[in-house]
């Protein structure tokens, strides 16, 4: 059973972080304090810096040689089986639609593990399942945003080629003709102010914009390759968490601390990630129009996918792996997190179901407390 | 003697600090992340938010009990002196003039104490250091920035006054002859973008503005009062202070400590403070066109009353007074701060030599380290 005390020590780690982001919530639409271009600084401010540098931070003080393979494994075993059920139903249902599976697949896979994971976890299980965390953390920013990058490329390649497009002439073409896609895709992007993105605009850049028209390159595998890989190249997050893993690597292997004037100069920057994170949520809840974007079953099936869908899976996946006791309560409370907001801004940027994520961010963020804390009630029952 | 060891502790504590402003530099300078609305939301949110929860976090964690009255008595005896000095000068001699008087006390008497006096003093002098700087800011804070608010008003007053205002007609007239000023201010402003201000938008609050025009109310002493209340009540630096004046008063008084939920909740926010502030002057640094915005003479006499005049006086009412030891060294070390940033933000406000306070803002920061080791060996060696 989940002691009182147990609950407070919860309550002590997440209440600090609603209180930041009902602030922002507050400074938006009731004080006013805050344009949509000034909530797009402290938003751009929180995703060049505050979580690069808290990323770096918890993943080089995380020792990389104590690495729970199993819970890799499982982790792995659960995104690939949804993602193998998700193509079968996009290939071969009525229902099925690429869109629909990369945005279920983000709603299953994608929680909010470094900002809400870490400190809601860390009073029920202790300082034991921060390392399981920061694995699943590494594996997100370095393996599976490109994953999702890469899908979304594709989505946006498929988009044109189904008419939305001009097909024009490329000196590459003919050449590269067993290549996946032989088009050029150039296709009007709707004007997405940066206000509405927190965590934003960290994925725009390899686009040439001409007067509001963006020209996406050439479409082949090697394009596509290279887009991603520059989109990747340019998140501040990649350089965050690799070079945390790097040092990570290098410290634990041969016991070098960083030197303190170093570890000082990241950590002045990475104590702001927790407050500045969260504060940026609450301005993007304050800056849109309604808290839930999208229809009533769009909510029910994206709570449903994220909250109960997710972390079902992960326990499958788990037990058969053979993971038990705080690993797999981990493995499981751990799925069933509020969505990372970053999916949010990948949606966003490639109109998907942005209205969905964004629902599924706020509400998620709403009922993420509740939710785990039922979650921690039953799993203290077995 | 110094030793390196402290030399090491010095520049651990400071380096980070200026790891934080060059990023910002940065990114406004080279590598253009921020627009100069994006940065003014930035600066904000550390005025709004950062600041004041710094302040409250670090007064209510000090007790109040402890006063150090002669460390008290010595701080406002130099700031008396010096503006008596000032006074006489701007009264009785050719050059004196009300708005130097006003620059050259703002000069002499606010060093940044809150951001930058206790993280470098900390590691000189150790903990018995803090509790004197507290009393230093919470003074600033509650005391002189509102004098500094009503000189600048009545130099608001003065200037309207001399010729470039119409005298209007107000039902208040000859009721209130004998009060100070009997006229209707109306005087234009210039536009000030909030980009320029770190730490800014403060005191703008209980103006009314009028497409571009601002009008300032009837200037009486009763108004020229409540004007000044109305900014220091607006202003969340004061919240920030005397709340945690009282919680400190309540907490030392009876041993009661803080809910830990709302220790944390004022900490995650609080702990953004110090990394937000130098970021934010960065961006103040990068956004001005010139580091050195004004002359050459003027920059000299800006540093010489910042760095030497300052602390000389400081010295010589503390040694009158009394004060020996570790307390000695902290008051005039703490004299020899860069210039505070409020006050750059009160001097746009009031158009008062602004381009002075900017060169002693930012130069002050740039040169503050080898001056306060440079006192630090001085003092070392008596």
């Amino acid at each position: 059973m989940i002691s009182l005390a147990d609950l407070y020590a919860v309550f002590t780690a997440m209440v600090p972080l609603y209180v930041a982001m009902f602030l922002a919530y507050a400074s938006v639409k009731r004080w006013e304090i805050f344009t949509p271009e000034q909530c797009s600084g402290i938003n751009r401010f929180v995703a060049t810096f505050a979580i690069p540098f808290l990323a770096f931070n918890i993943i080089s003080s995380t020792d990389p040689y104590k690495i729970n393979l199993k819970f890799i494994l499982a982790d792995t075993m659960q995104k690939l089986l949804i993602l193998f059920v998700l193509i079968l139903w996009a290939k071969f249902t009525r229902w099925g639609s690429f869109n629909w599976m990369i945005t279920l697949f983000s709603l299953s896979i994608m929680p909010n593990t470094l900002i809400i994971g870490i400190p809601l976890l860390r009073p029920m299980y202790g300082e034991e399942c921060i390392g399981l965390l920061v694995q699943v953390v590494v594996l997100q920013l370095v393996v599976w945003c490109p994953i999702f990058l890469c899908l979304y490329e594709l989505h946006a390649a498929k988009v044109t080629m189904n008419g939305k497009v001009r097909f024009t002439n490329d000196t590459n073409e003919g050449k590269e003709g067993d290549e996946m896609m032989n088009v050029e895709v150039i296709f009007k992007k709707k004007n997405t102010p940066a206000d509405e993105c927190p965590v934003g605009d960290l994925a725009h850049s390899n686009e040439r914009e001409v007067q509001g028209e963006v020209t996406h390159p050439r479409m082949t595998t090697t394009n596509l390759f290279l887009s991603v890989l520059s989109k990747v190249m340019k998140n501040p997050n990649t350089y965050g968490s690799v070079l945390g893993l790097i040092w990570g690597l290098i410290s634990f292997r041969w016991n070098i601390s960083m030197p303190k004037i170093i570890h000082k100069s990241v950590s002045i920057l990475s104590v702001t990630g927790l407050g500045m994170a969260m504060f940026s949520l609450g301005l993007f809840m304050g800056s849109q129009r309604k808290i839930i974007a999208c229809g009533k079953r769009k909510v029910i099936l994206s709570m449903v996918v994220r909250f109960i869908f997710s972390s079902t899976v992960m326990a499958m996946c788990s037990i058969a792996i053979g993971i038990r006791g705080i690993a797999l309560k981990t493995a499981i409370i751990q799925a069933a997190l509020p969505q990372g907001v970053i999916t949010f801004v990948y949606a966003k940027e490639y109109q998907v179901h942005e209205e969905v994520l964004s629902t599924a961010v706020i509400l998620g963020m709403l009922v993420s407390l509740p939710v785990a804390l039922i979650y921690n009630l039953l799993l203290g029952l077995t």
